[in-house]
């Protein structure tokens, strides 16, 4: 008789944005007239490099012919792109091409790493979170029961504006820490002095970090670091992960990867050091049969000189957004967050509002949608968050109707 | 301190296509002058279709443009691809488009699959086998020690000439049963009435069947199931794998998919049913982001007029290929099996030779590579796979010198 992993049963179901998605139509079918601009989505909308587009045809045609055809790639990318990556991504951060691992994207590969792991390792998440790195963990059964608004073997880190939005070192030691800077989905940083307290804590410990800097191309001051091997001691501890997804806008093309250097190092029930890269390497080339030659080619691309001024400029684009909506929340004296390294705002909601509440509003009096800050975890509750991946035309607009109507 | 998941340290290292590079590696650097023939790559060689081509090139002018630009799709597959598959995959075989799940290979879903079952289920497999069965429930600890050639917990159930390649009902009742038909590397299929038995089996023991159909399109007798889902009942008990690797020579675009029928049922510790399609779903959900646009516009166009053709056609020439390594072991009066309904072609070796004793006499000899059977599990041991997937000419020449040489 086939039996289930069990600790399916231990997930919550999501229902953020479907509850979302139901609001909505059910406002615009009670305001047909009404034209809703949606602030909520954390997907991208310009249209990828042309730069991308020319090699991704080129690659069709090599494809098409058989002197060019190319079958099953090595699993983890073409040397081509690990090349470029570490050439333009980590230059002078000793991250050797061996050490990069190709993959269909970031969501997977936060996914698929838990294998790597014992089931009784402790995880630490900052509060609010992307869900992935939560579900994953719910579903290889390191989470327990879902008691009171939180997992209870789950170590929480609020991320709040009484913190400033730096994680303090929880009370208990986490095995494995999920950081995700810029933010996703407050949108706010660390410096690099604030990072290495992880780091250090992370090798004190011997705990992994697993560093999520899929929004690293978003930051525009300097002292934010846009890798984590910027941090003295990082390529023992930590574990990266990278995507063309928000760059190049590569979310429907699908290319991403992720860094594991070989000195990061995890324990066996003998207290032997095993090195986490040889795993990962196993892991994929017996789960995972590499990413399509056409998308490597678009995101080596994206390293070209025509592909860094369209990545550049699309990113501008997003950024000015970011600052319209920064700008038109200010004007209303509502506090802010983030936007400034990232393309997510983080808003309080104003006279401590409910995160649910203040999408009402916000629908019913600007016909604006954004996203309830509680449903990325409890430390959410009271804050909103907005994009800057809609069009400017739309944010500008967006942001004058919450001005003038709210 | 982060441990690690010790099922890993159960792994065998696969040596077996690193041995084959590195012999012939050898021989090629004493013989310089030798032509070297290769028939033991698993990989196609003719390029896409040209329908497919087409549609890629469309599909990538639509993420040019900011009016038809996609970013991320549905985790499951467009409905376009995922309606095509099931009006020319399962014509009248009851198959609905949400228990189609379009990903990124067949390697992927088998590996991943494992997600949803508890640690304890016992596994049976055919030997020789498709290593990925094996390997990644060996990550998931259902393999135990590996002994004697064999992994402890596993049931093995041998294809060899003995039997037909048709593998017996095993003793012990397994609770997941991998079948692949066409067989990868056996060549030999099961015909309605043999598949039937495997079906009303585990229908009977509540076993769920993994079936890789991955070479369902090589099928040339009328009898042989290109679906398990033409098997009465099998909705109730199958998971079925296809790819577009093998028949639109996808391996290096990447697309497959999964199918989950809603009746299939496995069991909580409460013995309470519950739907392998929701947990898959929920899997897919949380840690895959769907495949690329291109990729699935590409896949669509294999089921139009053109892209049937074509198919036909690079399908007809690997086969021609069989029938002249048939043909050519025939006339050595070498024993095969398979090359009828399959791309591949299962010799028995001559006098009983070692598999490996074969492959360095081959080599020698004949200067043709091939891949002993013994690498795919103990029962493979005295047999020998060689591939159509060649092209016409070398296949000729490759049988000629085994005529001439050996």
């Amino acid at each position: 008789m086939a039996k289930i992993n069990e600790n399916f049963k231990d997930l919550k179901e999501s229902y953020l944005f479907s509850t979302i998605a139901k609001k909505v139509a059910e406002f615009q079918k009670e305001n047909p007239d009404k034209k809703i601009i949606k602030l909520g989505i954390g997907d991208v909308t310009r249209p990828i490099p042309k730069a991308c587009v020319k090699a991704m045809e080129k690659a069709i045609q090599e494809m098409a012919n058989s002197t060019t055809f190319k079958g099953y790639g090595p699993e983890q990318g073409y040397e081509f792109l690990r090349k470029a990556i570490v050439e333009n991504e980590y230059k002078n951060l000793g991250i050797d091409i061996d050490e990069v691992f190709v993959s269909d994207g970031a969501k997977c590969d936060c996914g698929n790493i838990v294998d790597l792991f014992s089931e009784n390792n402790k995880i630490a998440l900052t509060d609010p979170v992307y869900p992935v790195y939560l579900d994953t963990n719910v579903m290889a059964g390191r989470a327990g029961k879902y008691i009171d608004n939180k997992y209870e073997k789950i170590i929480y880190m609020p991320l709040t504006k009484e913190n400033n939005f730096i994680p303090s070192l929880p009370e208990e030691v986490p095995d494995i820490i999920y950081l995700c800077f810029p933010n996703n989905p407050t949108g706010t940083v660390l410096n690099k002095e604030q990072l290495k307290v992880w780091v250090d804590y992370a090798k004190e410990n011997h705990s992994i970090i697993m560093f999520d800097a899929a929004y690293c191309e978003f930051i525009s001051e300097k002292d934010v670091p846009k890798s984590i091997y910027e941090i003295e001691g990082a390529k023992e501890v930590a574990i990266e992960f990278k995507s063309f997804s928000k760059t190049a806008g590569f979310t429907g093309i699908r290319c991403a990867y992720a860094i594991v250097p070989k000195e990061v190092m995890a324990y066996d029930k003998n207290n032997e050091k095993i090195g986490l890269n040889k795993l990962w390497n196993r892991r994929q080339c017996t789960k995972f049969n590499g990413v399509s030659y056409i998308t490597q080619k678009g995101a080596e691309a994206v390293y070209t000189d025509e592909g860094k001024r369209e990545v550049r400029e699309n990113i501008d684009y997003y950024m000015n957004n970011a600052k319209i909506i920064l700008e038109g929340l200010k004007a209303k004296n509502i506090e802010a967050y983030g936007g400034v390294n990232s393309p997510y705002v983080w808003l309080k909601t104003p006279e401590n509002m409910k995160s649910w509440d203040f999408f009402d509003k916000l629908l019913k009096e600007a016909n604006v949608v954004g996203t309830p800050g509680e449903g990325f975890g409890p430390s959410g509750e009271g804050y909103f968050r907005l994009t800057a991946f809609g069009s400017k035309e739309n944010t500008i607009e967006a942001m004058e109707r919450i001005n003038k109507n709210m």
